[in-house]
């Protein structure tokens, strides 16, 4: 899988790449994450690549014409099977979708910042608007970290037991039962019984229980 | 308002606290924001944090001692007005969230990591368990840097124009209109008349109309 990230903060993006997962993921040549700036796409002075909104108002809006260079520059390079923008009016992602974008091989993930794109971006260019959840942030970047994150843990080979994310919640539409380690005991709290039994066909029992239970109490709507 | 982020990978949060909103609103001294790695707070050989699941299965889970150790000494400075966990079995952080959390005076947030923590750190010490969405992630830390983000941005004197987050999606249940930059028209994509009409009113009552219309084809539900 290639993901190109189109930005005008890719410092920002930094860190979150360069550990853990996705560190691995790009480590081990199961994914390819490239990094543009926005800026190294605008022919005007100052790298400007935002302006003040048509009509008045509150906060800057970034411009079509180096959006477009970029993007065209990628699609002559390549196939791409999505250009995603990074908004919080999109299609809210959840677990099916991730699972649905870690099938992909190309895409250009868009990131708008402080009030936007321009909408003519999104009418002529974006192929999917993706929101990581109903509130505001500064700007697309975090957004994107969380796309690829919860998408690129999902590429075969990427966990190393890859058992682990199918166990995971919502893999079956269903919350995790609690998890304990060690002590056993902890200034008195102490590990349910049956996980210390060895009854691994009891344990697989109580867990499935308690995976139904928390649910039930806590996001029932999953359950419908 | 002082955020305390308990984290095994603090370097994977460097990069989205150093740029951007976040970093300005450090720098006005808005916001304190200090990380602390959880593996200076056990006593074990090889900074161990994390044990193998009881009852067996993929996965490992934090442990609670240098957990509780790390909560305590920093509660032990300060009061604290929530401990907060992030697990995507936790309450879906949306703005009306993020509004009321950016009213606090002191957070510590604990992100979770592989397959999460021990149940009794949940049970002892968390007062609020906060999800950003329903999928999962390698850890807690992309998470926390998202409710950070969206938390700060809003308290008073970080965003340089106030009105720019009271016009923001979600802010009153209604997806944002539209927004158009320079130049007015681009390879045949015209601007609406309206925007360039100067006629504020009559803009503004166009704007009310578009987000009306907006939310209630991709997000009825705002509407309820």
């Amino acid at each position: 899988m290639r993901i190109d990230i189109i930005t005008v903060l890719p410092e920002l993006l930094e860190s979150p790449f360069a550990a853990s997962i996705m560190k691995r993921a790009v480590e081990k040549g199961l994914v390819e994450v490239h990094m543009h700036n926005l800026r190294d796409y605008t022919d005007k002075s100052y790298n400007q690549v935002d302006d003040y909104q048509f009509g008045g108002g509150a906060g800057m809006v970034l411009m079509i014409e180096p959006i477009d260079k970029c993007i065209s520059q990628l699609k002559s390079e390549r196939d791409y099977d999505e250009v995603i923008y990074m908004t919080p009016d999109g299609e809210t992602l959840n677990q099916r979708m991730a699972n649905g974008l870690s099938l992909l091989n190309n895409v250009i993930i868009l990131c708008g910042h402080y009030k936007g794109v321009d909408q003519r971006v999104r009418d002529a260019f974006i192929t999917r608007e993706i929101s990581i959840g109903d509130y505001v942030l500064s700007g697309g970047e975090l957004g994107a970290a969380i796309l690829c994150d919860a998408v690129i843990r999902l590429i075969p080979g990427v966990l190393n037991n890859e058992t682990s994310a199918l166990t995971d919640t919502f893999q079956d539409d269903l919350l995790a039962p609690p998890v304990y380690t060690r002590p056993s005991e902890y200034k008195g709290m102490k590990v349910p019984d049956i996980l210390l039994s060895g009854n691994f066909p009891k344990i697989e029992k109580w867990r499935e229980d308690q995976a139904q239970k928390r649910t039930e109490k806590l996001r029932p709507d999953l359950l419908k």
